[in-house]
């Protein structure tokens, strides 16, 4: 057994059993061992965005990690971007990447590079294996680390030596190695906390989620909390995963321009964060605050996002002694027959919500890298069935379709529906064709304004003025148009064009009422 | 006027005029002010690997650099794998990447990133500005990095506050900072390697050419002392821009593969390296060497990459007094009358070089990334009419259609030539939109093999043994097959599938005798 191999069944026997790989020369020892070692899923992609922005989509869905493969530097760069949302999100991820034979690294080889230094940037955890015998004990330390609470970036560098290396059997490890328990809130936080929220009807007070207190049970009890204290519940701007849609309690997301969200914030004295950070602005704009809190506002942490903000939030009910209170701000369910028609004619984002709303599927999973165009959907998708909703977290552009792909390989039995701004899905959208060869049951919607709309905004949020000509340029994507049903049936996803809501709401329907890709470019 | 404006001011002073661009929020000052100052170009891509890749392209074919301008960690981590090539091929380039404010760095922003970290594996030179009056001379500091011979990547990150800030006019810098002159290979060198030379008919000797010396002139002149010598001449596999074709001197390239590389550098006992290095392997493999060259070969070197191995060729002709020797090794023009006719039937590798060879329309430039396919095109291409031909330098795929995009905008009357692998067009495919939308008179032919080949062979290589089923799945792209009639319809590039040698030729022949975009997806 060579080193690539002692990994591939370290991984398989630690619970890691999908891939998602672009590998190259360096890696191919690893890649040979996949008809060796039985258990392991290897889904390809072709750019390494694809790949990284899978495996987070993956742990968001599956809350465990799975792993990248990788080839040298350039491979692991190509990946950064999504690494990059997938630290922000706290996902768990193991990357694998090769390097050089340990003496062919000091002939500086044309792919020779710094992959420490490339990876530290993304990652929480860095390691290169020394020798073939290290290979799985280090493998087993990245799945550890990658699972320690809430979620971390593991990356393992492989140089090629040591994956083609023969390993004693004899020196393989036994147990796993143990993953850290994740912290918890301190009794004192906790009592902290309820202190704050008990007077919550004399001093307006926020309570504000993040993290894991996004899931359905922790919203539960933060909409407990929300009836029995009167303090008023809403969620970070960028969350990894968020519980939603009928039955479950409803916390709006902090807004991202700065002037909404310093309105909506303002109102508030006091703020308990349970997972969640102080609100800060997106990007920095002259004149404008970045802290978007009152500078008196007080600020009380029931837990940070690495202390299990939903356990966090079960000890405060009990504090609170709010433990029979129904959940405040549960979303009702609006079947489709009392939204009335579904409306028609020319695109709006009113429109657009309307027709997600009544025909998003019951547990669905969407995938949220809209931008501009999605920023009105909150409210019509609050009322559908149960579903997941995942955002950027990182802010770095391209993360939908590859986190919808990965979302997809961890919940086969769940629509995915990806909602891409058309400036954002030409980042990654490779991933059309993963989706495509895994026959994944994913729907793109492609919102094709034919622009980096938002940035016509930040412009002038900026104070760059009004865009003159040359500037106008720069942010325009409609010179050529994308042709969006002609890219998706590129890669084998069938695709169709929708200029109007009844096209919008025919063709999402049956996306909707069968499995597999598809796309919609949605025109606007 | 602002610390953007100034830096775009400085730019263009300097003879900086090309910016290659994939803006954000952070970067819309820069943007802004190119409606306020004349004289730059901006040509925007929709994935900045495209950016930076272009920006390398510009380099190599302009001799001089180009700025990109890119949002962020995230933004600049997509450009770091055309980076690396572009270090790699010592091409010159400005980056300009945003940053937060510095005081929102501090309040950890989703899009907060370690920016310098990731920087610093594929640049020469980083700094960040700290305020808005310093940001014209890092700009200027920057241009002069960057055009140090024989030309560095610097990375100039530029936070919000010192884009937006008012500049002092009269803070403005004057004259530029000095470029560091080139190194020179010394007189003792030069000495050196003419005695080694001098010999060459007793002691079989390579004199191995790389960097520079890749250009007609320096060619020549190793023609010359070949000619006068008895040397053989040969040139690195990986280089940046090798000047070829009818009337010029052949050297021909190191071969890939080690066991043909071994073979092809066994007969010399001594290698005079001008502008090369030792070569070593691409990649390492167990049991087999990373340097190719015999252990008791002796080594003189010229003049390394950075000391102008052009000049140390000059200089060592005049040593040898080879002046008036006729170049050994030029390239016979065949005109394609007298190439016979073209050929038909199945594509093979063969019958393409001969298409091309034949087709191949005078100054054009080639842009080689066809990696399997492209590996025997040299013998039918160097007696076609002169042309400059880049491949990759540093191994990092998807350099090829943004080098090919970046290299029609720095030779707008060339007609360029992008020769691809399917597997690696997808990387930077986005790169056709960007030759859509700028008109550029380049023609991608596509090499649809609908497989990684290379790693079918490199599988072998490094001992995995024939690839397995699972093994086999990870290295194809045929499932779906990529249709790249649509994708680049999609992105507005006129495009033809071929099938066989006639309409290869036919189409190609087409695209050869047109102005414009086009692409070729021949099917192998």
């Amino acid at each position: 057994m060579n080193g690539a191999e002692s990994l591939v069944r370290a991984l398989v026997a630690d619970g890691v059993d999908v891939c998602f790989t672009n590998p190259g020369t360096s890696e191919m020892h690893f890649v040979s061992a996949l008809d060796r070692v039985p258990g392991m899923r290897c889904v390809l992609g072709l750019f390494e965005g694809v790949v990284t922005g899978a495996a987070d989509g993956y742990w968001r869905i599956a809350d465990r990690p799975a792993s990248t493969l990788l080839h040298l530097g350039p491979g692991l760069a190509n990946g950064l971007a999504n690494l990059h949302n997938a630290k922000k999100a706290h996902s768990g991820i193991v990357n694998i990447v090769g390097e050089h034979g340990s003496a062919h690294v000091a002939l500086d080889a044309p792919l020779t590079s710094d992959i420490e230094g490339i990876a530290r940037p993304m990652s929480n955890w860095v390691r290169t294996s020394r020798s073939a015998s290290d290979v799985a004990r280090d493998g087993r330390h990245a799945v550890a680390q990658a699972r320690r609470a809430p979620g971390h970036i593991a990356t393992l560098i492989l140089p090629a030596d040591t994956a083609w290396g023969e390993v004693d059997p004899a020196a393989q490890v036994g147990a796993p190695p143990e993953v850290a328990p994740a912290s918890a809130a301190s009794p004192d936080a906790v009592v902290r906390a309820a202190r704050a929220l008990a007077s919550a009807r004399e001093v307006p007070t926020l309570l504000l989620v993040g993290g894991n207190a996004l899931r359905e049970g922790a919203l539960a009890n933060a909409g407990r909390i929300a009836a029995a204290t009167g303090c008023r519940l809403m969620s970070e701007f960028a969350a990894g995963r968020v519980q939603r849609g009928a039955g479950r309690v409803v916390a709006p997301r902090v807004p991202y321009v700065v002037e909404a969200a310093l309105e909506a914030l303002a109102p508030f004295r006091r703020i308990v964060l349970a997972g969640a950070r102080v609100p800060v602005a997106f990007f920095a704009y002259p004149g404008k605050p970045g802290r978007l809190v009152a500078p008196d506002c007080e600020i009380v942490t029931l837990a940070d996002f690495d202390q299990d903000p939903a356990g966090a939030l079960d000890a405060l009910v009990r504090e609170l002694g709010a433990q029979a209170h129904a959940p405040a701000g549960v979303a009702e369910r609006v079947p489709r027959d009392r939204r009335g028609a579904l409306p028609t004619g020319a695109v709006t984002p009113e429109g657009v919500g309307h027709v997600l709303g009544a025909l998003l599927p019951e547990n669905a999973i969407v995938v949220d890298e809209a931008v501009t165009s999605s920023r009105g959907f909150g409210p019509p998708t609050a009322t559908a069935g149960p579903h997941d909703w995942l955002t950027s977290t990182g802010g770095s552009i391209g993360f939908g379709l590859p986190t919808a792909t990965g979302a997809a390989i961890a919940a086969p039995e769940r629509k995915v529906l990806a909602l891409e701004g058309d400036g954002s899905a030409m980042y990654t959208l490779q991933s059309l064709w993963t989706i495509a060869r895994e026959s994944l049951d994913v729907c793109a919607v492609i919102f094709a304004n034919r622009a980096y709309r938002i940035l016509h905004g930040e412009f002038v949020a900026v104070g760059g003025g009004q865009p003159g000509p040359r500037a106008t340029d720069m942010l325009s994507l409609d010179r050529p148009a994308l042709d969006w049903v002609a890219l998706a049936r590129g890669m084998g996803v069938e695709a169709s064009q929708a200029t109007d809501l009844e096209s919008f709401a025919t063709q999402l329907a049956r996306a909707m009422s069968r499995r597999g890709p598809a796309l919609i470019e949605l025109v606007l």
